[in-house]
């Protein structure tokens, strides 16, 4: 049976779960990006937004593009937030499904969309199934991680369809700066090339944190965000795209929202009510994760691994000796503590390893006891 | 900018909503197949399923192929349906997302999928975003709309790579018979193509029904099906496909899965309530849809519109006078009633129109007033 070669993708944080699979006993798992697996839950008054949607018959086929009043809630919340309301926003299956509609609009055979290194692996997949060419531009990890501008004018042609940002960063943690920001905006404007700025952590920072719609006013930029990490609820799915100065951008991906008739509309007015709510999960959310992130900072450095501080999001993305595919299944085998090797986030992944700051204290310690062992025993 | 040719996909039925936007006034809609807009709602325990599961915090990332519970409760339903287990199942977002892995893994340019004709519009869609050719093959209306395997044989070439069937019918309301099953099947092991069996409406039947896995041993299928309509439930997006004799096209669409992390993790614990209840409702169901369908066949008889009495789903697909682009635009100008065109579901379906019977008697008397006098002012 011939299977197409676009869909040889792979997604190495769900590829190690394979590996974990066939190692016995029990592991601590710093894999996998999702708080709702460790001591974090979905806001009551999210939670109960969506089951009062249940309760109340909404169970139906919403429009394609997200209900009006979601909608409305979505403007209203990216406005308050950036300062300026998207001229669009459709709501996806997950920033996932937000991803597939960009790229199948924008990439035929032939194209690139230049991607950040290292590159959260969705993106990779998204280019490989659309017969495009995914080009990675550097970060620059002196630098916190912030993106390069110069390194994009060097990878930029008139194949380039998009540029991907993503603020705060998935794998690194990084929060960029206004001025490399801006940076990327100026590459943007002199190519004419959208922005596609993803932006799934932007409550979970511990910097000062600038939103790319306050910032790029004169190009065409397409944000992405949903409830999965700042609602604590990934498996909801509930994901948008937020549309500027992009019209026949945004009226693809809305003919492709209609031949999948619409997204989950219960858990759209989860996100209705997270989007109008107080917010007051957010400062003791932030409070848990960033003592995490200092006891696992000053681990790292104890070890000698070098590690650039995380700024946002629940990510560290530390160097490691040797190569990181050995050293993340000798650490599962010796260790039992399931990472992700760097090399699956791309080019400049390579010689790192991901972990999530999220598990409680002791068992970050005792992860943190075994990784140091693994260390010091090679 | 440049949007790539293949997303110029269209979808007939949500289209009508915009010609519907711009005529003022109340509408009877006869549209859209969603019960859950009439006098219809999700079974509580199916409900109380959802809502347990994200009180209990079961609002992380799933499995990307589903929960081993999730898998295990579709099982059963299969082998109690059928007397066949699947190999596999995938849970995906609604069937949509099961058509789009299989038809990104079958199809590459120059490549074909035999589709019934008249066809449900998605169909036509996956093939086009998948730069395939849809490849349409005659469905008999003297025979209550049977696919007709002679005409798949001649349109059957060695760029085939699957052939779907959609039991019961969405247009038609076909119920195929064991006879034109059998024929399918030996085409398909004639020519070891893989048969996509949709299969999301198997429980609503007044006629009797064979599902394809009972009698397709010996070939490669794949069975489409979800909670959308026999749990009526279509907001939700649960949906799942089951694979027979196939184990790289799963192994294919499982990669796409994991690409996406999952579909939404509570909704499929509503699946699992819905196939580990008592189906209590689907009789009063049937019994509902049945009076409906009598009524309107009916109305359609004593108004002379030709149509084939629907055996299973809740649509009819009467012949119309004319162009049926203009039909069901004037329908809707003159009597405000909104129906879809024909033309919308393919070749086959020119000179044809699609209404549901789901509306009560009284809104649906009221539906075949205005059709009966808008036929006899053409």
């Amino acid at each position: 049976m011939k299977i197409c070669a676009r869909t040889d993708v792979h997604y190495a944080i769900r590829d190690v779960v394979a590996w974990a699979d066939k190692v016995p006993g029990e592991k601590i798992h710093l894999n996998i990006g999702d708080p709702d697996k460790f001591d974090f839950d979905t806001p009551e008054w999210v939670k109960e937004g969506m089951i009062r949607a249940i309760r109340d018959g909404k169970n139906y086929y919403g429009r394609s593009e997200g209900n009006p009043e979601v909608l409305k809630a979505i403007a209203q919340r990216d406005e308050k937030f950036s300062g300026r309301a998207p001229d669009h926003s459709i709501v996806t299956q997950g920033v996932a499904e937000s991803i597939e509609f960009l790229f199948a609009s924008l990439m035929d055979k032939g194209d690139n969309i230049l991607l950040p290194s290292p590159i959260y692996p969705q993106y990779l997949a998204a280019c490989t199934m659309n017969c495009g060419e995914p080009r990675e531009y550097h970060c620059i990890e002196e630098e916190g991680w912030n993106p390069d501008p110069e390194d994009m004018r060097k990878k930029i042609d008139d194949r380039t369809r998009a540029i991907v940002i993503i603020n705060p960063n998935n794998p690194t943690g990084a929060i960029y700066s206004k001025k490399f920001l801006q940076g990327v905006v100026d590459v943007a404007a002199e190519h004419d090339v959208p922005i596609i700025s993803d932006e799934i952590y932007d409550m979970i920072t511990f910097d000062d944190y600038t939103p790319m719609s306050s910032l790029a006013k004169d190009v065409k930029l397409v944000s992405l965000n949903g409830i999965s990490k700042n609602y604590l609820s990934p498996g909801w799915r509930m994901g948008y795209s937020s549309f500027y100065n992009c019209d026949e951008l945004y009226e693809s991906c809305l003919r492709l929202a209609r031949i999948r008739l619409c997204a989950n509309t219960p858990a759209s007015y989860g996100l209705l009510a997270a989007y109008t709510g107080d917010d007051s999960h957010i400062e003791p959310l932030k409070k848990k994760l960033l003592t995490r992130r200092d006891l696992m900072m000053k681990r790292f450095d104890e070890m000698g691994l070098h590690c650039v501080e995380p700024k946002g999001a629940f990510y560290a993305f530390p160097q490691c000796p040797g190569d990181d595919r050995e050293f993340v299944k000798g650490l599962l085998e010796k260790e039992k503590v399931l990472t992700v090797f760097g090399s699956g986030f791309g080019e400049q992944g390579k010689g790192h390893f991901r972990v999530v700051f999220l598990p409680d204290e002791a068992t970050l310690s005792e992860a943190c006891d075994r990784i140091e062992r693994y260390v010091k025993s090679l």
